[in-house]
């Protein structure tokens, strides 16, 4: 793997969904520091590797680049298939993909909301990566808080019946999981008191060497 | 496939990338239509099929419960898998899933972000599905409308090297932009005059019998 990288940051969470399905994979990509709070991402050098600004990006041996966790975390996937990480058969499958996009679009797409509409530092800048300067819109920020409980409920009443999110196997929708728990700290939302069951999933992942990555 | 049934709404943007999927995987499945403009996703019956409130969602020979498109897809991708519609190697499943994820992201859901906010229909559930009441923001519909141009500009700019969106083949990716640019008619959003090779693939994409599925 002489040139392949993966431009990162450290303290963002989709990096580290796919930081931490590597450790899964038992896979070692050199990795490139990528500063979005001071706005390295939208700088000349590297809107040449992803001309949409976000993170992470994948660059393979031969130069080829892609962007988006998930593409990522599918790559190697393909490439490195055990553990498998997407599910063991059709329909795990697809309840992986299923409870990847629930926790997506209900969970950290609303954590993002929250963030991005209040952090100070993206008072201009409330789209991702490369977008236009918006304003930070606060409304936004209150409605995917209010949000923020239905989704605890959806997943505290999966984990009362399965050891992982998505079923009997660990698979990429916990990290995603992990990872949106993670961030919301940032906005200053914790698991609620009244879910056991994602306190002691959260409890499992911590232990996990992966949590480290 | 006695009891398989996938519940639809036919003028919705979400389960048309479903229906197009399955021809042109060249399966049949019977549909049920729900009706999401008269409330009959959140009435308790369709709650107790899914308690998001969502659509589209598969219903398997055993009653199993698939939500999510991309789940419902990437199961009968699974079961079916020719023609291979998430790519046919690692790269090209890595450049089927980046593209897919790009246009869900800059596209369909600021095409999502406009109508939600402004549908008179829609006025005190501007979140989807079942979740809470929720007014809606015309500053993020104004916002979802300035985010518009870039992705056009990067559909065009891919379309002017490749067949299709993602490379060389027909993929998912190209369903999910089809119905993206389908769905931006509502708001009235068309394809910009100065994107000729976007033009030039939706007048392809038009041809196909999927289209009309």
């Amino acid at each position: 793997m002489a040139d392949m990288k993966l431009y990162d940051m450290k303290r963002a969470p989709n990096p580290r969904r796919v930081r931490i399905f590597l450790a899964e994979k038992g896979i070692e990509v050199p990795m490139v520091e990528v500063d979005i709070v001071s706005g390295e991402n939208r700088a000349p050098e590297f809107l040449a590797t992803n001309p949409r600004g976000t993170l992470p990006v994948l660059q393979l041996d031969d130069g080829t680049l892609i962007d988006e966790s998930m593409a990522i975390c599918r790559y190697f996937e393909a490439r490195h298939p055990d553990p498998p990480l997407f599910g063991r058969d059709p329909l795990e499958q697809a309840k992986v993909e299923q409870w990847q996009r629930r926790i997506e679009l209900d969970g950290l797409y609303n954590v993002a909301g929250i963030f991005r509409n209040t952090a100070p530092h993206l008072a201009e800048r409330a789209a991702p990566g490369a977008a236009p300067d918006m304003k930070q819109i606060p409304e936004l920020a209150e409605r995917s808080r209010a949000l923020l409980p239905g989704f605890f409920r959806m997943v505290e009443s999966q984990l009362a019946d399965q050891e992982y999110v998505a079923g009997g196997n660990y698979s990429v929708a916990d990290i995603t999981l992990f990872c949106t728990i993670g961030f919301a700290r940032w906005v200053d939302v914790g698991i609620p008191d009244d879910a056991p069951n994602l306190q002691r999933w959260n409890a499992a992942m911590m232990q996990r060497p992966s949590a480290k990555a």
